[in-house]
C-alpha cells in the first residue's frame, strides 16, 4: 500500500507520499529532491523519543548532515519566542539558504518550523513528517505556516510551502485517541465539501472512532482522499484568493467556540465538528441544504465519537460577537461556507445573524 | 518632472511612481491599487516629524481610515522586538488582510514595515515610501524585507512585495549628506553592473556628493534610470535563484568590512564603495575587466565622496574569514560578482582567495 499525491504550483510543486513504514526511508526518498547537505530535525521531546532516532537514521544514511532540535510540547508553546529559538539553533548549525528544515510532528511542530523555514535567511526548504492525523490530512499540506499572537491563534504567519511530505500511518497507532478523534473531523470536512465517494467510504465503515478499529486499506484512503482533496485546492488557490476558503467549512463557528472557550474545552478538531453541525444546520435553514444530508453528515461526526452540542457554558450572543473578530471577516461582514449537497459547497458573507442566533440555540 | 516604472512580476505586478512633490498625491495615488480602507503608516519620530501629517492629510483625503506609528529609528532596532510591536499595532487597529501598512522611511522602517506586513495574517498589503536615497533605489523596491538576528544581520526576513511605491525626490532635501553618499553609491552600482547610460550621465555629472550640488534633473534621471535598473533585474528573478544575484555587486567585501567593523565605522553604502573598488580589481587582476575601466567606476566613488581604501584596522586574514559567514555563501565556496565591461558583470565563485588577498592589500 502506497500512494504519492503530487501538489501542483507555479513557483514549486512538491510531493505528499503516503506508506506505512515509510519514515525509515526518509532519507532516501528526500534524496529525490534537490536538497543541500544539511539538516535541522525539529521535533517536540515525546514525539522524538518514538521516531526521532529513526528518522536520524535514515537522513545520515542518504548522506544528509543531521542536526535535531525539540521544541516543547503544546499549542502554548507556538509562540514568536519559540521560533527565535529555533533562528538561533539554525544560526549554531550554520543552515545555509539550500539548507532544510525537517518537521517531525503534528500540527503545532509542523506550523512553526514552517514559519522558521520561510522566515531563515528569507525562506530555506521545509520538509513535512506530520505525526497527527490532523497534520497529515490538513496542516503539513499547502504552506500555511505560523504562531500565535497572545491575543489570537495564527494572527502571525507566512505561507511556504514545503519540498516533500512523508506520511507514515503506522506512527498514528501511538497518537493519543481523543487526537485522532480530532482529525477525522477534517476527514469527513473533505467528504462534506470534495469528495463524495470518500464521504461513502466513511459512511460505509462500522467505526471512525479510534485507529485500531479502522481497517489499514481505509486509513491508506482517508489519508490519500484527504491529501488529494486539499492538494486539489490549493492547486488552484495557493494564497487564499478564493477557493481556499472552502477549507474553512465548519470553521467559522468552530473558531469562535475554540477562542471562547479559551481553547482549553475542546481541540480544534472536535469544535470543527460542532462548527459542521452548525453550518450543516444553516444551510438547511436558508434552503440550500436537503436535511436528510445534514443528517448524513451528523451521523459521520458522532461515529467519529466527536461533539454536536454546544456547551451549556457559552453564551450564543458571545458567539455573534466572537464571529467579528475572526481572520477571515471581510469590511465587517462573517463569511461562511455552506454546502449545498455532498460533496460542493459554496461561499457566502450573507448569513442573517438571527439564522445563525436560532441554529446555534437548536443545538444546546 | 515625474515617471512610473512597472515591476512585472507573475503574482501581482506593481508601479513605482516618482515625481517631485508626490508626497501630497499619496492617498489618491494609493486609491489606484486595490487596497482596503484601513492604513496603518509607519515611520520614525524624525521622518514622521517632517512628512508624517502630509502623508496622512493624503491619505485622509482619498478616503483611507488611517492609524500612524513611530518606531525608534535606528538599524540597531531592526529587530523581531519591533516587529512584535508592530503586530501589538495591527491587532490594536485591527487591520485585516486587506488592510495597508505604508512604510514611511528609509530602509531600516522599509524592511521592517515589510516584515510585519509580509506576516500579520500571513500577508498584507504594505506600500513604500522610502524617504532615503538608498531606500528609493534600493531597498523599496524588490520585495527584500526583514530584520537582524543578534548575530548577524537581515538573517530574518521575507519575501514581501509592496502594492506600491511612491518616491517623492524632494523629500531628499531633509536627508542627511552623508546618507545622500551612500545612496548613491547602489546608484553607481546599477551604472556598472546594468546601465551604461546612467554610467555615463554620472559622469557628465560634476557633484555626485551633495543633493543640492546635483541638477534636479539628474536627480529625477538618477532615480527613474536606477529603480528601472533594480525592476528589470527583480522582474527576471524574484526569488533570488540567479540573475538577481548581480544587485550584491560590491557586498560581498562590503559586507565583510561593515561586519568587522561593527557596523560602527561605515554606512552600509560606503561599504559598498569599497567593495566596488575591491571587485573591480580582482576582475582587472583575473584579466576579466580593462584597468581603464576601474579607474573610470572609481572615479565616480571618489566623486560622490565616498571611501575608495580600507581602514587600517581592519587585519586582510579577517576579511578573509569573515567571507565564510556570508549568506550568500554556498556549500562553502565564496560568491562574486565581477564586471567584465561597463554595465555588465558576471558572478563566480572561483576568485582565489590569493586574488582577493592581494587585492586587499593594494587598497590600504
Ligand atoms: N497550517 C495549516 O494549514 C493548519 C491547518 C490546521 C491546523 N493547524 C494548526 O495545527 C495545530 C494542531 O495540530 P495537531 O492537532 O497535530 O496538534 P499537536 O501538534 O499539538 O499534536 C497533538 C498532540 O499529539 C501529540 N502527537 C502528535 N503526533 C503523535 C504521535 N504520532 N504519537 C504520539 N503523540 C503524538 C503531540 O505531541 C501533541 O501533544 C494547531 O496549532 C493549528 O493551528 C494548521
Ligand atoms: N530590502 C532590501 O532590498 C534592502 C537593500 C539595501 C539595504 N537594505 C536595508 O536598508 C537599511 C539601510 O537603509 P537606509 O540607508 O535608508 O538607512 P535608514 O533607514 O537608517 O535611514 C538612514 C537615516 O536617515 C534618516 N532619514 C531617512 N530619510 C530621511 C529624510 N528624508 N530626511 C531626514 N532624515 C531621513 C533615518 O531616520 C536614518 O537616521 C539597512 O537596514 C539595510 O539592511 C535593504
Amino acid at each position: 500500500m502506497s500512494s504519492v499525491i503530487k501538489v501542483n504550483l507555479p513557483e514549486q510543486s512538491y510531493e505528499i507520499a503516503i506508506a506505512p513504514g515509510s519514515l525509515d526511508q526518509l532519507g532516501e526518498q528526500m534524496s529525490g529532491v534537490k536538497l543541500g547537505q544539511k539538516v535541522l530535525l525539529v521535533s517536540n521531546p515525546m514525539i522524538f523519543k518514538h521516531y526521532g532516532e529513526r528518522a536520524i537514521a535514515s537522513l545520515k544514511k542518504a548522506g544528509f548532515e543531521v542536526a535535531s532540535y525539540n521544541l516543547p510540547a503544546g499549542e502554548r508553546y507556538k509562540t514568536l519566542n519559540s521560533i527565535q529559538k529555533l533562528y538561533d539553533i539554525a544560526l549554531e548549525n550554520r543552515l545555509e539558504r539550500s539548507s532544510t528544515m525537517v518537521a517531525l510532528g503534528g500540527g503545532v511542530i509542523g506550523d512553526m518550523v514552517g514559519f522558521a523555514a520561510a522566515t531563515w535567511l528569507r525562506g530555506i526548504n521545509v520538509v513535512q513528517v506530520p505525526t497527527s492525523l490532523l497534520a497529515m490530512v490538513d496542516s503539513a499540506i499547502g504552506g500555511k505556516t505560523g504562531v500565535n499572537h497572545p491575543h489570537g491563534k495564527n494572527l502571525i504567519g507566512a505561507f511556504h510551502q514545503p519540498r516533500f511530505v512523508l506520511i507514515d500511518p503506522e506512527v498514528l497507532k501511538t497518537l493519543p485517541a481523543r487526537e485522532f478523534r480530532a482529525g477525522m473531523a477534517e476527514v469527513i470536512k473533505y467528504g462534506v465539501i470534495w469528495d463524495t465517494e470518500l464521504f461513502d467510504q466513511l459512511e460505509a465503515s462500522k467505526h471512525l472512532e479510534q485507529l485500531r478499529y479502522v481497517k489499514a486499506e481505509l486509513i491508506q484512503n482517508i489519508l490519500t482522499r484527504s491529501c488529494q482533496a486539499k492538494a486539489d485546492v490549493v492547486s488552484k488557490d495557493e494564497k487564499e484568493a478564493g477557493l481556499r476558503a472552502i477549507l474553512n467549512y465548519g470553521h467559522t463557528i468552530g473558531h469562535a467556540v475554540e477562542s471562547l472557550t479559551e481553547y482549553r474545552m475542546f481541540k480544534h478538531g472536535e469544535a470543527v465538528g460542532i462548527g459542521m453541525v452548525a453550518a450543516g444546520q444553516i444551510a438547511v435553514e436558508l434552503g440550500l441544504w436537503q436535511a436528510a444530508d445534514t443528517e448524513r453528515q451528523n451521523a459521520l461526526i458522532k461515529k467519529a465519537g466527536l461533539p454536536t452540542k454546544l456547551p451549556a457554558n457559552i453564551e450564543i450572543a458571545a458567539i455573534i460577537d466572537a464571529l467579528q473578530l475572526d481572520k477571515k471577516v471581510k469590511s465587517g461582514k462573517v463569511r461562511f461556507v455552506l454546502p449545498t449537497q455532498i460533496g460542493v459547497v459554496k461561499v457566502t458573507d450573507e448569513v442573517p445573524p438571527d439564522t445563525i442566533s436560532q441554529v446555534l440555540a437548536s443545538m444546546r
